[in-house]
Order: C-alpha cells, then structure tokens, then sequence
C-alpha cells in the first residue's frame, strides 16, 4: 500500500466536496440552477483577485486566458515588454511573436526576479511600449515578482500591466485594484484548489478600453464576446459545467478561511519549506522565493530526474522536477492550495528518504523534517 | 419531487460510472497514470471518429476545435465555402470572417439540407475556394447533412472538407476515413456521454498538409504543437484531468456496446420520436432529419418559449427552444448519447401534459406515447 500525495506547483490537490460535487448529474448550463451557482462563483472570483472588476470565465487551460490577455488588447506590430525569467516569461514572448506582437524582452537570470526599476528604464526608453507582461509567481523558477512595484512604476504610464498569476493566485498576495494591474489572468488547478480545464481573466476599466481597439483576430478567446454574456451571468460558448461546479465549492471553502488567512497560510508552509530544505543541508534555488513553491537545487552527485522518479515511484509523492534549462537541476516542491502542515512534512520526508535510498551520504534522515516542523510549530496559525 | 431529466442536443446525460469517476482524487497528467489513460482515449476517439488519423484533444468546448480548424489549414485572404442553414453554419463563417478568410456562403433555408450538387457548382465556379466548412446535424434546426454525398463530389479537388460533428458524432454514422473527409470537429458533451470542456478534432493528411502552409495567427489551438504532444501521449497544455478520466469511461461503454449498435440506437430512438411528433398531430420542422435531435413545430396558438419553460418547470424535462430565428417556433428532443427508449417516452410525455395544462385543446394525452412506444416496440433492439 502506496498512499498518492500531489505536491506539484498545478494541478494541485482538490476538496474531496469539490470532487465529489463533479459526480452531480448532468444539467443544462441556460437554467437558473447554472446561473444562481455562476453568479456565486463570479462573485468568488472577484474576491480571489481582489478586484471589483468582472473576471472572465473560459473552458481552456490558463494559456488561452494568457493568449486571451494579448489578442483583445493589442494590434499586429504592437509593441509590449516582456520580461523572460523562465518557462512561463517565455509563453508571453511566443503568444505575442505568434500574433505579430514586437517583443522587447527583458531577460532576467533565470532565479533571480526582475527590478521593477528595469522595466521603468525600458518604458521611458521605449515609448511605443503598449503592455507589459510579467508573471506573479514564475512557477519554473519558483519566483516572485514585485507586481506592487512593477504598479508604482507603471502609473501614470499607459502602458497595460498584465500578470500570469496563473500558479501565484490566492498563494502570493495580488491586489489588483490597489496595485493597478490591469489584466490578471489565473486558472483553476492552483491556488483555486479545482481540477484543471478552466482559465480566469480579470480586467480593469483600461483594459476593456484597449480592447475596444484591438484589432488581433480572435474569436473562442474574444472578451467582447464573453463580457457581454457575462452581463447575462451567461459564457459565450458551452462552460466546462463540472469544473465550475467543483469551483463553486472550493470558492465556497476560502471565503470560509478568508482570503487573508489563505494567504499567511501559504506564507507560513513556504517558510517552513525553506527551513526544510535548509536543514537537509540542501540550498534553495530561487533569490526571491514566494508563497507558492520551493525550489531547491539538487546536490552534485544526484541525478534530479531519478531523484524526481524515485519519491514519486517510491514514496508516492509527486513533485516537480525542472523545466528547459534547468532540467534534472532542480526539485520543486509546491505548498499550493488545499495543502496544510502534515502534507509539507510529507513531502520533505519523502525527499530525505529518497534522498538516503539514493545513496546520498550527506543526507541526515530527519533534519528537514524537525526544521519544518519546528518553524510550523513556532509561527502562528 | 420532481425528478430532473436532461434531453437537450447537449451537455446530455453523463452515465452514472463517468460521472462518478471524475470524483477521483487529482493526480498530476505528466504521469504514467495519465499516459495510458489517454493512449486509451486516444484510440477510442479514432473508433468513434471512424479514422485511422490522429484525432487532438483540446481543453476547451467545440466552438475550440472549429477555431483550431480555421486557422490551422487557412492564410489570410484565403476563401471558404461556408454551407449556412442554421446558427452553426453561421459560425463557420464568423470564425472564418473573424480572421480574415473571404466567406463564400451557400445559404440555406433553414430546416432544409444542402444539397451537395450546390457545393460541386459553388467548387466548380470558384477555383480559389480551399476549404469547405458544414456541419453533420445542423444542431439548430435538427438537419443532417449528406457528409457522404459532398465527400463524393468533392473527391479530386484540392479542397479540404471539414465537418463540424460536434452535436452528431456517435448519433449520425459518420465515415470519416471512407467519405474523405479532411478535418472533423467533436465535443465531449454529446454522443460521447461527457461533460462539457474538450472538444475534438481529427486530421487528414491533407488536412496535415495544409497545416504547414498555414499561415493564420495561433497559439493554444496551434494543431502543430499539439500533434507533436500527442506523439508522446501528452497535451500541448495542461489537460481538463477529470473529463479525460469522464470521457474514458464513457469510451469504454461505447466501444463495449460498439459505435454500429449506437449508430442503430440513435436511429431507433429517432424514428419513434417523429412517430411520437405525428402521434400528437404535431409537425415536424427538418425536412431533413437525422438521429440526433428532433424538431417539431410549435403549433399556432401556443407560446414556444413557454411551453419549453412548462415542460422544464413543471415537469423537470429539459428540452430545447428554438435558436435565432426560430425563438419561440420550434422545441427540439434530443435523443443522444446515453438515451434510451424510456427517455424518450419520458420527454413525449412531457410534451404532451404540458401543453394539456397551458390550454392547448387540439392535443389527445398519450396519442404520442403511444406512437412513439408502438414504433419501438416493433423495431428491432
């Protein structure tokens, strides 16, 4: 007997109630019953991506809301800022290159989180700058970005601030009114605590009005199409009805926590995973590591992809290796929505013992453990 | 207690196994687990496809796939030939005009089939036309398409032939592989017994071909990206997990009752329910009906939109209204996916006592059961 323990940075651990609401029979989307429950779950959008602004629903993963974000705001040979720090830095630069959009990168060492001040200096350089994309939580490289600070810089500029809070959402703090992000876009098998298959768009007054003189193509992707049906608590096309049932519920259990103590949650597991890491005698890989997953660098000698293999076929805990360059390089261990203290003492565990069965010398069973456990047992609840 | 029963050309009744399964706890899809879950899939979608050709999965609903379809094969400039008889035939040419491809339209009165010698002049007149974009049951005004008439005239030209089969796959026979056709386009939330969020698409050679000269803007449909996931078993982008899960489920019925004794099921079911339509002394509105879902003509005096609210509220049927033009005219019976002969007597029924209650006194209670229940009765299982 081989218990299963999810730990990847998405798709992420759901409510056994939000799972099991997904075995409700089959209903009509244009009913009341689908409307009272998507008004309810519009509603608990708003309030996960702290905004007073409508929050867009699609049937996709969270690159069609990302894809979504650049062709209803822009036109063919636009200009927009990227700034490129790993896997999902790089999906922008494609999605705008797809669509003709100039790309002005900023290339920030993979690790590291870009200076707010570097893309200030590159929009005064560059006044044809129509957007900036960027990224809350880099999951590739577990990090964060000072959006409070990208924000100070951006206004006053009419530049359009857009963030894939895709993994970061209701992990790291996003205030997107106060902070001025004009596009959020997240997804539901992260910090939303649902299964994969949705993708969320939030936009702000700005935004809609960049929209209205877009001229990319779209159409499944088209924010017109889908605000207008929002008005009527409606999608513009078929909804993935089961995903926004479990939603629902899961929305449901964090209004119940609050957004803030979901927030000093995720805090308090990512401070723990890092003394945790630090007391196996491993380093972290992230210079600016958030709330949402913990990096670290696999020890010489260890081969990460077999490391990976071994606590998932071992121990039955899944876990995230690394992504392009950093393949085999490093672990990811996420502490990302319905993930409370005993399942991130799991998950180091598992990395000792696989570690130690590896024929790893340096690894002392245990002290990764006891670090965390100490560091959860001292902050507060 | 009013017990609900679903009988709408989609979403459609789940079956009770599927439905259950998606209850299962998350697990990450970059995992063995998924990998042969989705070989699974894969080759039970190529069965219900009729094809030999690979067949994408899409975390999306159809209106996806039909995007996909668009821009995946054409450049912009291009010109279609968009067969227009209803709202889905008029989605073809939106999503074609959205991205710049000219539209040449066969406009069809609605509740008529094309007839495919219209398509062979339309073709014959216009070399430019690459494409030729229809759909098997035009789910709006319940018309079947003569897939295997148009892929005759259309063999030797060098236009492709996609279908959007999103609501008549599984209830319509469909040869893909024998009929040449290039491109089909599915969802999950019809005769495949799945909730909505995926939708299908399956490629030709030629269909592959004209992909590589494609030149129309793409990212999240980008077929490219997913045909070379799907050589590894894996999705371009995260997969909606539990309908995939949903989806092998209801494969397995499928493949266990085979595609030749559905295909014959759905033809049963439709034949009695236009048996049952006559029963009431109603009329039906396709001229050309397939198996998939049945109109009927909301007889004079009665309030369409009303009788589809009675026969919901009072009764707990769902049905469908009419769409576009037909508001208020037609009520539509679908008899698909995981539908058997007791639904349908159920749905009739319903018809009947609702339109008793809202006064209608031309209407003889039971006349149309019986038919219905008498033309079952004598067709073979």
């Amino acid at each position: 007997m081989r218990k299963k323990r999810l730990m990847a940075p998405g798709p992420t651990p759901v409510p056994e109630e939000s799972l099991l609401a997904m075995a409700r029979p089959a209903f009509h989307h244009r009913t009341s019953t689908f409307m009272e429950m998507f008004q309810e779950v519009n509603e608990g959008l708003k309030y996960a991506f702290q905004t007073s602004n409508p929050v867009l629903t699609f049937a996709s993963s969270g690159t069609g809301g990302m894809e979504g974000a650049v062709v209803n705001t822009l036109c063919a040979g636009d200009t927009a800022l990227v700034v490129r720090g790993g896997k999902f830095g790089e999906r922008w630069a494609e999605i705008c290159q797809s669509y003709g959009v100039k790309v002005v990168p900023i290339d920030v060492e993979w690790g590291r989180a870009v200076e707010p001040d570097q893309i200030a200096k590159e929009l005064k350089k560059n006044a044809a700058i129509k957007a900036v994309f960027t990224t809350l939580c880099e999951t590739s490289t577990a990090v964060l970005t000072d959006i409070e600070g990208v924000g100070k810089i951006m206004r006053g500029t009419d530049a359009l601030l857009v963030v894939d809070a895709i993994s970061g959402l209701c992990a790291d703090d996003l205030r997107t009114d106060v902070w001025g992000v004009d596009i959020v876009v997240g997804a539901s098998q992260k910090g939303l605590m649902t299964p994969p298959g949705l993708a969320f768009v939030s936009l702000s007054d700005r935004a809609r009005s960049a929209m209205s003189k877009s001229t990319l193509p779209k159409y499944y992707f088209s924010f017109q199409k889908a605000l207008k049906s929002l008005e009527k608590t409606d999608t513009a096309f078929t909804p993935a009805v089961p995903l926004v049932v479990a939603l629902s519920k899961s929305l449901a259990m964090l209004k119940e926590e609050t957004l803030e103590k979901v927030l000093a949650r995720h805090g308090r597991l990512a401070e723990a995973a890092r003394a945790g890491v630090k007391g196996m005698g491993l380093e972290l890989f992230s210079k600016a590591p958030g709330n949402t997953v913990t990096a670290l660098k696999v020890p010489d000698g260890v081969d990460g992809s077999e490391l990976y293999k071994n606590i998932m076929e071992s121990f039955g805990v899944t876990l995230a290796g690394g992504q392009g360059m950093l393949k085999g390089k490093i672990l990811r261990i996420a502490h990302l929505g319905y993930c409370d203290d005993f399942d991130l003492l799991n998950a180091l565990a598992a990395i000792e013992m696989a570690l130690k069965k590896m024929g790893y010398k340096q690894i002392e069973v245990g002290a990764g453990v006891v670090a965390a456990e100490r560091a959860l047992a001292e902050s507060e609840v």
